[in-house]
């Protein structure tokens, strides 16, 4: 008999109760680290650690099996030995458990013998209904209610909520190992599809079609398993929100290798290009585009066109944002004679674009002011769809009201803006990009990403357009 | 009478007495600010502060002019309204001075007003022998001697001493607005050329191909003034070293604006691309490859030639490597059947290139010792030339006898290695960026930018062979 699959992913992201099993014997074992994990991002729901050879874990009665406990539970996180996890699998489906991660390694992508334990799995789970995350994932998180699976040391304990999603195929692409606090990335959702024994990109994209919490999902794809399924997927989602994927093997060499690393065949390059032009998905080309192109997505409006506006601190600067912006699809807007003028007025030497407020700050009684003149006459123009503003920390850091004005302005005006932060200290040009991020700017630390970011809004806008 | 100018940049690099000629009524006023900056690195020549309306400053003698000051002077520092300058030009070349940068602003790149007095200051110089960096610079910087010539707040007071000369023709590019201190460049001079009234791009490469200190030149030009004569020194200059250049307006609209920066015509981009190559230099693309790749150069010996092997602890950050090899002109090494027997008696999945040591990481009692059982065997392969390896910074900090051993083999082996860090802590990432570029290790924050600069490390070594 095949039972009916339940599709819907909420059940993973949103579980009234969790129970873990794995290992609870130290600090470091993956089963306590998991429940550490959700206790300290302040999970509400209810957490069933299950352990046949210990009482009790982080004040917590842990249960020697499933049967002992008396209530439903929504998920399961399996992080135990990859021999006994069928069984547990198993387990899991007579208690009526619907989803389960299997965090653990040393499956298809290990072995033979692993890629026969895998099959055992997935055959229980096509019998029972249940679905499955992994094996060799990282797990998944949701910012909204603290949900976070992971087994592993991350050394942070704060995401800030907001809307993108990013999914990937490979641990590196995780909150274990990128900075996701120091950053201050803006996160609805994260998933490490692992093996994709069963719920895997196609799922993901239904899921997070859907998700009112999610505007934009960035995917790392190493394969897809089913091509149709995958542009069906890709089609619905990019109707509703931008989808960005990285997926490498564009060279030969490394299309050879992601089939080694993940045990399945990487196709061609160009088809996989000629897919994700015809259903709209924009491709991103570095591990750096993977976090940081969706930024702008997360807190800004879309642009009509692509005529992007360039205010910068910097005249160096804004000759590169030149460059990066043809390379990105923008092109550079012409003022109007009446934004010219207003500009002139306030320096002959800015009135133009990319605007140079060097020279007016250099010599300005008040610097900050500069820009506080300069942003709403700029983002006014009939001319202008987009702006990038590049500024260093000194002015920012004196200008933080500039940038209360900036972002009233870049909401007042829907169009979208981003800013590309320079300067001398890291540490003050991270804590920046806190701060502004928080407030609802695209903040970028590097020039050329924050400028590809709006050729891809540009991109996404005019294929919402035609769509 | 045409007098003979000296061409030689030493007595600008290398001054025992130098003097400033700014405002200094208060802690921001640019003439205390140049002096304090060098106190504060420790240059050990002679400081003539100068300055009609102020007795005293940090403890230093004012001279009211430059006829009080009694001994002579290598190098003035002029920063005081351009109107005074032609005339403190004048009095400077009639007091023997030989070398004068001027940091004002508002000259040729402001108003036809400047235009003239900049002319002014070139005719001066001309007939007097004397050299002129500037103006509108931020000026220059010596590591070996504590030469700092910087009039603005710069936020640090540590710049890491090693052989990576950068020369800029904007402030973006200067010690004023990128964190030198925080990333660890190992500099031994700067150069911001400014305006370039005078001293320029050519006389810079014709000084730093002969300065021992200096073993890499990043050079970002926004145009280049005789073409001959660059490609001359050019020519000169990458027979000792490399040279990398970053020369914006790729595109059309980036080539306009470029020409109103700097007041100078850039031309046309394919010109500059063809000769630059014909001349063996390196063109970077962006503001991040212009600082970090050099990095390779400063610490690493060159390839034989140009056929990768990476070393990864994540298998998704291999299969990235091998689209960036293949970007940067690189060769994914195939592994002698030595090395792939070695390898697969520690693991067999190792067994080849990229090596994924996390799946034999996870499972091994010791992960430190992974790496340290790996990196001879693959630096020791005869079919490898330069090696990439990728870890946690997890790793790393339990792993720092593992990067000297690594160190080590890098240093016996003579085949240069990067390593790239990633993780979730962005603090920690630069401080082990700083211990290991303090060891002689080159070791990048971004994933493509450390490939990139092992194929520029090849592509310079290609050059040499053919020259």
């Amino acid at each position: 008999m095949k039972v009916h699959r339940a599709d819907n992913l909420s059940v993973f992201f949103e579980p009234a109760s969790v129970a873990i099993l794995g290992s609870l014997s130290g600090t470091q074992a993956p089963g306590y680290v998991t429940i550490k994990h959700l206790l300290d991002f302040g999970f509400q729901g209810r957490i069933y650690p299950v352990n046949p050879s210990c009482n009790q874990v982080l004040g917590m009665e842990v249960y020697p099996n499933l049967d002992h406990v008396a209530g439903p539970i929504d998920l399961a996180i399996i992080v135990i030995p990859p021999l006994a996890v069928p069984e547990i699998v198993a387990k899991c489906a007579q208690k009526g458990i619907r989803a389960i991660i299997i965090m653990s390694e040393n499956f298809a992508e290990a072995s033979e013998d692993g890629a026969r334990l895998q099959r055992q799995v997935v055959e229980i789970a096509r019998r029972s209904g249940v679905r499955i995350i992994g094996p060799n994932t990282i797990g998944i998180l949701n910012t909204a209610n603290g949900l976070i699976t992971t087994p592993y040391f991350m050394g942070y304990d704060k995401i800030q909520k907001g809307s993108i999603a990013y999914c990937s195929q490979s641990g590196l692409f995780s909150n274990v190992v990128h900075p996701l606090e120091d950053l201050a990335y803006p996160i609805s959702k994260m998933c490490d599809f692992g093996n994709k024994c069963d719920v895997n990109e196609v799922d993901l994209l239904n899921y997070l079609a859907d998700d009112p919490d999610t505007k934009v999902i960035s995917m790392h794809l190493e394969d897809i398993k089913d091509g149709h399924a995958f542009m069906e997927a890709a089609r619905r989602a990019v109707i509703r929100k931008p989808v960005l994927i990285l997926k490498p093997g564009r060279s030969q060499a490394g299309a050879k290798a992601t089939a080694s690393h993940t045990g399945s065949l990487a196709g061609h390059d160009q088809v996989y290009d000629g897919a994700f032009r015809q259903v709209g998905v924009i491709r991103v080309d570095s591990l750096q585009e993977f976090w940081e192109v969706p930024r702008v997505f997360a807190s800004q409006p879309l642009p009509r066109s692509n005529r992007l506006g360039i205010v910068t601190a910097s005249g160096g600067a804004g000759v590169l944002a030149l460059d990066a912006a043809v390379g990105a699809g923008l092109e550079i807007a012409s003022f109007t004679a009446a934004t010219a003028e207003k500009l002139a007025k306030l320096s002959p030497r800015m009135a133009r674009n990319p605007v140079d407020m060097g020279p007016l700050m250099t010599i300005s009684g008040n610097p900050f002011s500069v820009p506080e003149q300069v942003l709403p006459i700029v983002m006014a123009d009939a001319n202008v769809d987009c702006v990038a503003l590049m500024t260093d920390w000194v002015l920012m850091q004196g200008a933080l009201p500039t940038m209360d004005t900036f972002h009233q302005l870049v909401q007042q005006s829907s169009k979208p803006a981003t800013v590309f932060i320079y300067g001398s200290k890291q540490t003050i040009r991270e804590e920046l990009l806190r701060q502004l991020t928080a407030k609802g700017l695209a903040t970028y630390l590097d020039l050329e990403t924050s400028i590809k970011a709006l050729g891809a809004a540009a991109a996404y806008s005019r294929m919402r357009a035609r769509a």
